[in-house]
């Protein structure tokens, strides 16, 4: 039984655990403060090329959203995410528990468009209403989908006109700058937004997310909001070690990118047998449009989940590759929806 | 130069390493519901004598702190701790941050009794003020003292007279029951509390504690509070693998041991040398009380943290030993100390 | 130029005025504690045939919704409500500000029934997402609909037997329960709802709102709740002084009476005006479909919001009548519409 | 039984009530942008000579302070407070319910130092412990005290050197300014503070507390906070028509001069009967030291409370005059007392 489920199923790429054991008897400066994560910013820099951010190393991805969306707003501000964000659905409330509401906006393919944000601006006039403050966008998003260089300067160019500002959740960011659609450079990324994290627990490290703060009003004092948050780590050069071997040389592009390469093997199986995608492939998350009974069968030999029911006969599932999926598993997946439609 | 600052400055022990290494490319469930959370909670609960129990694996003690405390109480009830609980002192309002005063009991020892805690309930009367609903102790304490039977007997009786729940925060709950002077079994502490910890990021673990609900009425949804608070690991196998091994034989307790024996000696070299101790030493932590020019000598070979200023000449200093100190730099220490006196 | 622009625009009811000055040099228990308060509330419960309800006075709306709400729910559970409703959009955050999120669901007519609520709860399927706990209703909307007895008692049963709470915001209950569409008895919202609040600041009271809690489980140590948010009045009588007033008699419902029969006389005048209604008009608030050059004709002399516009040519606008709404203002209205359409 | 239990026993002064029937049937604008309203802070920037400050009209005290606390401060930051005050033990933990930390400091007389405040700066050093923002004191203070001009004034100099922001709690401030033993003008007071309330409620309003915020960095969107925690009144005017009255002309500063001149009777009694004060007397609170004795005996004529036992034999009480106590009762009092001690 092979797991589509997710991308967070295996441990380590190797490299970290080899480094992980050399380092293991190192005295390290404890809550970030180490070595390890000093180098590992020192890399992430030199790749965005800016070395005027504050990079921080946070364990989780739900910690960091929230993390860096409480510590942007005063109390009556809000943040506007599409609703299918990981914000407003899958982290059960989060950022309600900061104080802060979500307002949500109904997308096809989850991606932000300016006109959309203008009419959360012309519904929210006055002081009995939030108060738009930030926008919040995930590149890959939840769909799967990716921001091309235009989309994101659109958005960036309009936040700044509005006054509003702009976080990128970077959960699977690997896997959306090295699709073959991508045409931002991670250096745009740190030009046009205010803030944005870069994913490792879903591509290859244990935990871990590097949030990179590029706005200066956004840097005082974070390293309180952290530690207050429960998010400051006692070994905090588990985290920094791990982005230290990711981002030294190009191992972390080369993991995003097998991830989408096996997707993209998975598509064409899909697309040869005749199915097609809900939203257009192009990173390492799938979902195709299949006969209910396609589904039953595919899940005698694979996990994966239910994305929604489409109509009476047919529902998108979700598939998902990752760092560590091996090509076997593939063709293993080729050869049982061959058979099944012969 | 050698930290004797804290108890998290290495990684984790080698047959930590070693598992992860094996498990490495197993595919998990994510959100700490995988095998080897099952199996670390299996040894626990053999461990306690408790099957009733539920445990949580989660990321690090300050949130294991806030999580337990904000998912008791209701929005105006608050938790009791002694001045220099971690909680009080340690973690950036964390507590509050969730909406909850701590009320603070000054203690010469670290540690709270059922007289200090009457008191704080005869002064909060009705709706004007908090309601005490919750005691947070610590074993061993933020001074290194640890409680025995009879007091721990006896908060427990006197938390149920009065209807508060009484929760243990162990990050150093090994090195406590290692202790030459605890006479308290771990199968007590379930017995006796609401809700313990036993902590890994002290005790030989890259990160995570072991969170025990022994109160049937603190168990419902807890995992709901976890995701939303940002403490539930995508990859959560990551805990339970580590504290599968340091639970499946006696290794939590022989690496608690020699931290313990470790600062024996260090304690006996101090005492040798003529020094007394803010606190009895008896766990990992020591507070030697020393002349500032012997500190100022001590600092230019050892890494440790100065506890508080004693008079014009005299400070106190917090040692700390842990599983991985080694025999020789305790020997180091005796070198030098010696040698200062000589 | 009359205002039409809400129903809080004036003072009080002469009645409660005159017992104010009567009453003003009694020396009073502090914090609702009073004569008064009780007496409030010993008429509220005849009114209602409950003994065994508690009644609390609290200042205004917001503070009555954001009270009964946040002492509901637990940190993850969520809150159901219309996407019109009074907490989702102009409350400035008051419910996320206490850490819950507000689920809100699309209507037509700014109701909710059960198969809405359904949907929710078959989207919200564990512990990543928040938990549905509590219904948030109005009667009337914020539309000028109301809930009949069918449809309160089909929610009824259906919070039940989905164990959701089901809180009714009463900020109009007078002007929903003396509709001439209306077969509800305030008897029977006593028993179908766990709480619910009867409005006095836009029924002729100076301020205030009378809380009631119907459901044993949601009383226990309410008034630190409402102490803690700052609405425990030091003079609570003032309130208690007016709902007493308002209660000993049918006032209360008078007033509300007078309101909906000024509407329905402005109702009239813009049928026989041949203008139709966003909603049906049914209480004291009416949402007429006009041509914007009337709209901008009638604001050269009246006061009113705009509510939407509705194509290029019309909008709607929201006329709000209230128990100090006088015969003449109506005329002069009448007198307005028909020479703009002669 | 005459009460001295408190200053908010009564209703409102007669011109307040008398200029609320006037004014019944006008139609105001609602959220406190009416007339009143604006008159009111009209007056007050004249008293205090700053046409500069935001005034804001706020139902009741708790609200104001928590208002006012939260809305300027980040996350991770606290508020310094007298042990003895209003927010730390009276409030049931609105402040933490915002999510910030209170840091108490032991006082004798309920005053702030700078020294004080530097201990507290001292002990809290990085970001793992909260991080210090604001001082609150109250004038007059829990225990009637009052800050004198050279002590406000080295207050506000060390604040504005440690970057900290001072907010003063004026509950009693007509009080605190007409007392015997004053130097200190409102315009000093508006001149040396960030923020300051004068209340309304404790002197002679039914309800209301004015909020003067003098820090432009205050003020931004100051009534999203306000409506956010459910203190934007619908009949704002309500608020704005009472401060209208107290400072059109000096009703405000008679009314609590009268205060201040019952109390000074009532102290005067009791010195000439050989008890002396806790506190020396110089507001409308006062704290005379009696054996338990008397105090049962005075008991049966007189409510007030009990501050605390001194020791098995004396007990301290407190005693507050108001604007509306009468002489007759002082008499009562004295002829009571006397017999008691003849």
């Amino acid at each position: 039984m092979y797991s589509f489920n997710n991308d967070y199923s295996e441990g380590a790429h190797p490299k970290i655990l080899d480094r992980m054991i050399k380092a293991n008897f190192e005295q390290n400066t404890g809550y970030t403060k180490d070595i390890h994560c000093m180098n590992a910013a020192k890399y992430i820099k030199e790749l965005i090329d800016r070395k005027d951010v504050d990079i921080h190393f946070i364990p989780g991805g739900t910690q960091t959203n929230l993390l860096m969306i409480s510590a942007s707003l005063r109390p009556h501000q809000c943040v506007i995410s599409a609703d299918t964000g990981h914000i407003n659905v899958h982290e059960t409330g989060a950022i309600e528990a900061t104080g802060h509401k979500v307002v949500a906006v109904a997308t096809r393919d989850g991606k932000l468009t300016p006109l959309m944000i203008q009419e959360v601006l012309d519904y929210h006039t006055d002081e009995h209403m939030v108060q738009p403050r930030m926008v919040y966008i995930s590149n890959s998003t939840e769909l799967g989908t990716i921001y091309n260089k235009a989309e994101l300067s659109a958005l960036s160019r309009f936040c700044k006109q509005k006054d509003l500002l702009l976080f990128l959740d970077g959960a699977r960011l690997g896997s959306a700058l090295t699709s073959n659609s991508n045409d931002l450079d991670i250096t745009d990324i740190a030009r046009l937004v205010d803030a944005f994290y870069i994913g490792g627990t879903k591509n290859g490290a244990l935990l871990g997310e590097a949030l990179v703060i590029c706005n200066d009003n956004l840097k005082q004092d974070f390293r309180y909001i952290i530690k207050q948050r429960g998010a400051l780590m006692a070994k905090g050069f588990v985290l920094g070690l791990q982005f230290e071997v990711l981002f030294e040389d190009d191992l972390y592009f080369e993991l995003a990118n097998h991830a989408n390469v096996m997707a993209e093997k998975l598509a064409d199986i899909i697309k040869q047998n005749g199915y097609s995608f809900y939203v257009d492939p192009c990173t390492n998350q799938l979902f195709p449009i299949l006969p209910n009974k396609v589904i039953e069968e595919l899940s005698k030999d694979f996990l994966f989940s239910l994305q929604m029911k489409l109509d009476t006969d047919n529902s998108v599932i979700r598939l998902v590759t990752s760092w560590a999926t091996k090509p076997a598993s593939i063709d293993a997946f080729r050869e049982k929806l061959n058979n099944l439609n012969n």
